[in-house]
């Protein structure tokens, strides 16, 4: 079964992981969140991406990688360097290997692949598109670019999302939408993770298309990770369920999986749908494939 | 007293070290060496001489930071990526922070001075020169940029050493000697790391015209420390001796600091020449200092 899944970070990035066991996957990532730190080109979706599928992922903190080290920044912070954003020194391999990449001219979805390829991830990982599009968040106090909004403001109030620049979508991103059996939207912020890739050009079409099963990022009320309950009261203008994140998908999505307990609109499938291990996250999702062929 | 060191790597730097505690001291580093690794700016000499000022260098080693961890490292040998130059983490902060300021813009002196001032190092250091001026080294086969000469391929036969390039002196160089009233060759490498900074415009003429002490990087026959007493034979014809080093100085030096039991032509004088810690290299410096007085 050829399945795309669309994914933000750590809960999409588990459901990833799932499915790369259970079918012949291509992986679209959101790059809405890269950013310019400390001279590096940092990728925070794809690299969790990335490590999830590689097993290397931070299981607790849900960036990162584990058995993490910080040398360097403890150095940067002794010489008063940036810290509002933590970088450990495993995880600077990939980004001081990007960063070169990159300004050697590569498009991100090379530089992409050859990474995958280095830290032996076999199923394929596109990023949304390989120029920039970031995303901002308008707060009370004006519009942030989203780490700032996100970790160093510790993600205040937010009522709107936008995305700036319109570059095409990554080579093979509209294609793979295109011929696959199923599309999975992972359970992933909408508004800051999905939108993003949704309005690059030719993949909402590609999606609606498709047959679309969406995972629920809200678990009884509460994001699962991140400040996704918070928001959609303001950006929704109701409260923060599985539904309102239904709604929000309309037409695009054709069933919708939710956890046990909560409700939405059919054709729905309920599971548990917090993961821990890859034993949960394959369950689930071959859970998901199931009822993605029923539709 | 306004005293100008010129040096490279450990010997130079435990020198200035003890220069540093002694007198109002400029050091102009050699910045032949300095190249790009892992897209980072790496300058050897500077690093060498601003951690053993800071009091943070590997007193075994010979470059990098004391108690070094190497995460990103290992993460980059996993990769697959070039591990034959070896970065530790708390390094690291040092060539992201370099690079970062130096892509912005800023001319590698005022980089250094603000790396300096992060450091704590409060003496003055400056980059003999903005620009690259790379050293190569002619072996049997061919020219060799300096760090695969050096590290990738552990020094082979040198039969001819060359800097590329001629950049302007780092402002501040020339005047620094001018106004000195001594000015210090360090024991460093004549024809790698001396060499380079005397070839640059005005500086071997300021060099001349000032009153100059070398000390001696040979004793006893051997190097204190890299590859010198290889090179004596092929570059300079002779055998490795303190007064070979004094030779390849001639007439720009006035007055020698050699190890007791080495001879080489007067005025000299004879001092424990090999520094451990800091109390040695004081001891050295006010030596140095005091013999330049008498010239």
């Amino acid at each position: 079964m050829k399945v795309v899944a669309l994914a933000g970070g750590v809960g999409g990035a588990r459901l990833v992981d799932g499915l790369a066991q259970a079918c012949e996957l291509t992986t679209i990532v959101n790059t809405g969140d890269d950013f310019d730190h400390w001279g590096l080109r940092i990728c925070p979706d794809l690299d969790t991406v990335m490590y999830t599928l590689a097993g290397l992922a931070n299981p607790k903190q849900g960036w990162g990688i584990q058995d993490e080290t910080w040398g360097t920044f403890e150095r940067v912070q002794a010489m008063g360097g940036e810290d509002w954003f933590r970088l450990g020194d495993r995880d600077l391999a990939t980004h001081l290997t990007r960063t070169h990449w990159l300004r050697q001219g590569l498009p991100l979805s090379e530089v992409t692949r050859r990474l995958c390829k280095a830290l032996g991830v076999t199923s394929r990982v596109l990023p949304m598109c390989e120029g920039a599009r970031p995303t901002t968040v308008r707060t009370e106090t004006g519009w942030l670019d989203f780490q700032t909004w996100l970790v160093r403001q510790r993600a205040p109030q937010a009522w709107e999302v936008r995305s700036e620049g319109d570059p095409e979508p990554a080579v093979g991103v509209v294609d793979a939408i295109e011929t696959a059996d199923l599309v999975v939207i992972a359970p992933s912020n909408p508004y800051v993770s999905v939108d993003s890739m949704l309005g690059l050009g030719g993949v909402r079409r590609a999606v609606g298309a498709a047959r679309v099963v969406a995972v629920s990022p809200i678990v009884g009320g509460r994001a699962v990770k991140g400040p996704l309950a918070e928001m959609i009261p303001n950006l929704a203008g109701r409260p923060a369920t599985a539904a309102a994140v239904r709604a929000h998908y309309g037409d695009l999505v054709d069933g919708f999986v939710l956890q046990h307990g909560d409700d939405a609109p059919g054709p729905v499938l309920h599971e548990e749908i917090i993961m821990g291990g890859r034993e949960d996250r394959t369950r689930l999702a071959r859970a998901v494939l199931a009822f993605g062929e029923t539709l």
